[in-house]
């Protein structure tokens, strides 16, 4: 099997990396794509540093032991905290989901207001304030694309927008209280964009986008992070041959059953192929 | 050291044990108590049986190998679903919190509804349906005991709890808006009591039955439990020996500083002693 054919290797710790996958899915049709859900340890976002690094090395090693040509960390939580760790140790590219979101908040912000919105444990780690502001310095020192402008970054933890989708509130009016508890501060600072930094979160972007208004570009990290892994892909000449349908395959830590129901809702589209991984858990 | 000085063991999936063991010392002030709490793969709510049992039988490894007289299982999930597997394996009395909740329960409903709110996995396993019949059945076979009622159990899982208690919401207006959506059925069925089926609910107990009324009476599972393993201490000569104050010591499997700082709110006083346990996660 030649290189350019290995599946690419998705992750997150349980369903939400599914949003991921999915926009993956709608621009690379060829490619075989392996999943891999951590959903007996889920959730990451409330958990220390080390402790996500010794579980997402560990579905590293799972997802290269396997054979891929790229992993994609379709976990905000795990971007944030063990990016820099699995890149030093893979031997495959792996693509995070903050920095395509950061790139595309300061390019549609051009100055102004950037919202970011995550778990506990990612927006303690600041990984979008950190890749903005890198983002911001390289355009800066291209002096064509020079802002000037002054950014201003705020980040908000949402811990129970999780917990919400999960139990399939979106669209309940708790979820509307709660969506408004968290970012009515938001409200009236109109930041220009707010980025969507939990794979859970685009479940509820409608609701966000009513109550935020229409004057505040919500952005996908999912939707950019699919891009860049295209682009990557091309830019490389690393894209599957042929035009055969891609494959999907996933693997899970706990219940196969249970992740085929839910997953199904957030993939909206039945699940076949998922097989219980024994070894990681 | 004489086997009553050894410390009683108690685990939970992450901090809702600790309103266990503050009731267990409330009422049993010279026992040395270890607790465990397996902070990096909590909840275990949502997790399959397979993975409880495996997990619960880490911890009950864990602390056997500590040396510990009696081991309490403070957690609800895990007592429904992995307690006959723990006491096949330990050779230490094995307590959950399921029983002594059931118990009480049918003690003071003397026929009429028993509501029971728990976990997902709790409820699912009709863990408490299936101990609130054992009690029924052997009262009813001590004729002078015969109640001749019907009874009527009603299980309500209600999953957001136990994130909207760790997020500290406990007295918001959305919390009470979520006990609404979960208990509003209840509310108008009035039964003549609610099991507590979840360790972390007691922080809600106010709450809930300011909606459901004077008229049902609240069950902590956690105060019955307490006084259940006093009472087998107790009639098995196997009380700790002396009066001087028990010792404290926790373990947990992820951050040490954020079981210390959470903790002390669930246990109303501050937490000293807690140490990372390396070997399990």
């Amino acid at each position: 099997m030649k290189f350019n054919d290995f599946p690419i290797g998705i992750f997150d710790s349980g369903l939400g990396g599914l949003t991921v996958l999915k926009e993956i899915r709608k621009i690379l049709p060829f490619e075989d794509l392996i999943y891999f859900g951590d959903t007996a340890r889920v959730p990451y976002g409330n958990k220390s540093k080390e402790t996500i690094i010794k579980y997402s090395s560990e579905i590293l090693g799972f997802l290269t032991g396997i054979g891929v040509k790229i992993v994609v960390v379709a976990c905000n939580t795990s971007s944030s905290l063990a990016l820099e760790y699995l890149k030093d140790k893979a031997d495959v590219p792996v693509f995070g989901v903050i920095e395509p979101g950061a790139k595309k908040a300061v390019r549609v912000s051009s100055g102004g207001n950037i919202a970011v919105i995550g778990t506990s444990a990612t927006i303690k780690s600041r990984a979008y304030s950190a890749a903005i502001y890198k983002e911001i310095a390289s355009l800066e020192s291209d002096k064509s694309r020079l802002f000037g402008a002054a950014f201003k970054i705020t980040e908000k933890a949402c811990p129970l927008f999780v917990p919400l989708v999960e139990e399939g509130f979106a669209d309940e009016e708790i979820t509307k209280g709660v969506i408004n508890h968290y970012l009515s501060s938001l409200f009236t600072e109109k930041p220009s964009c707010l980025v969507l930094g939990c794979t859970h979160y685009p479940i509820l972007k409608d609701s966000i986008s009513a109550q935020i208004g229409k004057n505040t570009e919500i952005i996908d990290s999912g939707v950019e992070t699919a891009g860049a892994v295209k682009d990557y892909l091309e830019r490389n000449g690393m894209l599957k041959t042929g035009t055969k349908k891609g494959c999907e395959s996933f693997f899970v830590s706990d219940d196969v059953e249970k992740f085929k129901e839910l997953g199904g809702k957030f993939l909206g589209r039945p699940i076949e192929n998922v097989v219980l991984a024994e070894g990681i858990k």
